[in-house]
């Protein structure tokens, strides 16, 4: 992997970076920060899995988040949301919500999506591979959040591997892709018509199936958030907990919306709460 | 004024605003953070004046300032850095430090440029009047601060008019511009030859001849600025005010740049800074 960006930021480096992905078979670009103390001992990571439209900078420029990752030592891992270049399918209508900036963190097993849409091998395996040969960080302290669709991301991949996260949350997430447009459009070209291959990336369907007793979901969702009825559907998201005793804890946020003001509002408060599960 | 956008933000409102400008005879957008206290009683300002290339969002969007804004409960007002527009004069190259995005924070006197460029009245006199008329903001607490040319304009406007403000700080501020290309080429535009008329526009012209006692100038420079050198002459600050008696607290950050990492960095102590004077 090669650094083409760096800058020092609350004593720490936040670096971007370009490598070859295998799972995804084309280069991709990520961003880490790293806290001052990642130069004497390896850090426990936050991944920020990103929404629709974003790339690994939207997070990095806008959620002022370096300030608390350096407050609590840890490093923040902020991966591209889609396979990206030439070669790569992309929506032929240049839609935003399917193709580049729009991978949904699944396996695709559709053409043409399936030769480089592999977003969840590259979150879960790939990248913390990559991570743990070239920089600081702790391989066994590890926890993931994201935004949108990249809160979908997090809450799946978490439940899916509980084993490789010490805790999990989300903003606005879409909590239920099976049940609402953006959702259903990209599991149909990615995973196609057969509804038993969207029940692993469905953060309710996972729920209903098997709560994890070890996380305790910590979500934020803005009560003015233009796409919280029609899209991120929080209310199923409680029935699915409440159906199968999956610990919840989401906080409906007066007056905040889908933006980054948003999430710069409150990301201190989630990364307070992954620095105290990463300690355990 | 006309609000084109809002949302909010860590308990107060982020919103952008359009209105007719007077003095640079055109249309402007202006940024302005309101924190939580304003809907109660009128609140203390801090402009923000950004560096060239930039519009009224790059300090919105990435130095994360709201945060520390609204812990202290005073407002930040991010203007644009120029006149824009179809009818606004720019540079024949469309090169960067000239014309759009490049006001300097100046009255222009010469063609083609004095019939827009008016930034200094807008700042000073315009924006203000436009404000206090609309905005619940306490007219009679108003301080300043900036980056680079920002921080050129917030230290001359500051030493010009220390009735106005009760502090001001800058971020790696081009302290010379009479000494430096980017201020040379900017002050022979919008000034002409006469070097009698940069006076007024030079922090180290001014402070040679008035120093300010009600100001301690707070500024920050990073070490890796790649325009420390050559443009940003913080040396020359220092003799300035050593050679006056002005105060100074001149700050070499060590190992970083001129970019909105470094400003993010160090924001939270300058906005500490700001809420102290202006409680006094």
């Amino acid at each position: 992997m090669e650094c083409i960006a760096q800058a020092k930021c609350f004593g720490g480096t936040q670096a971007q970076y370009k490598h070859r992905s295998e799972s995804n078979n084309c280069d991709m670009t990520f961003s880490v920060y790293l806290p001052e103390a990642s130069q004497q001992r390896p850090v426990p990571a936050l991944y920020w899995l990103s929404g629709l439209t974003c790339t690994d900078q939207n997070f990095v420029t806008k959620a002022g988040a370096q300030r608390y990752a350096a407050e609590h030592q840890l490093a923040l891992v902020m991966p591209d949301t889609s396979p990206r270049g030439e070669h790569v399918a992309d929506a032929e209508d240049s839609s935003w919500d399917l193709g580049a900036g729009a991978g949904f963190y699944v396996n695709a097993i559709q053409e043409p999506w399936r030769e480089h849409y592999q977003m969840y091998s590259y979150i879960v395996d790939e990248l913390p591979s990559l991570l743990s040969k070239h920089l600081p960080l702790d391989a066994q302290r590890t926890s993931i959040s994201g935004h949108s669709m990249g809160g979908h991301g997090a809450l799946t991949i978490a439940l899916n591997n509980p084993e490789k996260y010490h805790s999990v949350s989300a903003f606005a997430p879409i909590a239920a892709p099976s049940q609402c447009a953006w959702g259903i459009k990209a599991l149909q070209h990615y995973l196609g018509d057969e509804r038993s291959q969207w029940q692993k990336y469905d953060t309710c369907e996972l729920i209903k199936k098997q709560p994890i007793d070890k996380f305790n979901l910590f979500v934020d969702q803005g009560t003015a958030d233009d796409f919280l009825q029609d899209q991120l559907k929080p209310s199923l998201l409680e029935q699915a907990c409440e159906a199968s005793g999956q610990k919840l804890t989401l906080r409906y946020q007066e007056g905040y919306d889908h933006s980054y003001y948003f999430i710069a509002s409150f990301i201190g408060e989630h990364i307070a709460f992954h620095a105290a599960a990463l300690k355990e």
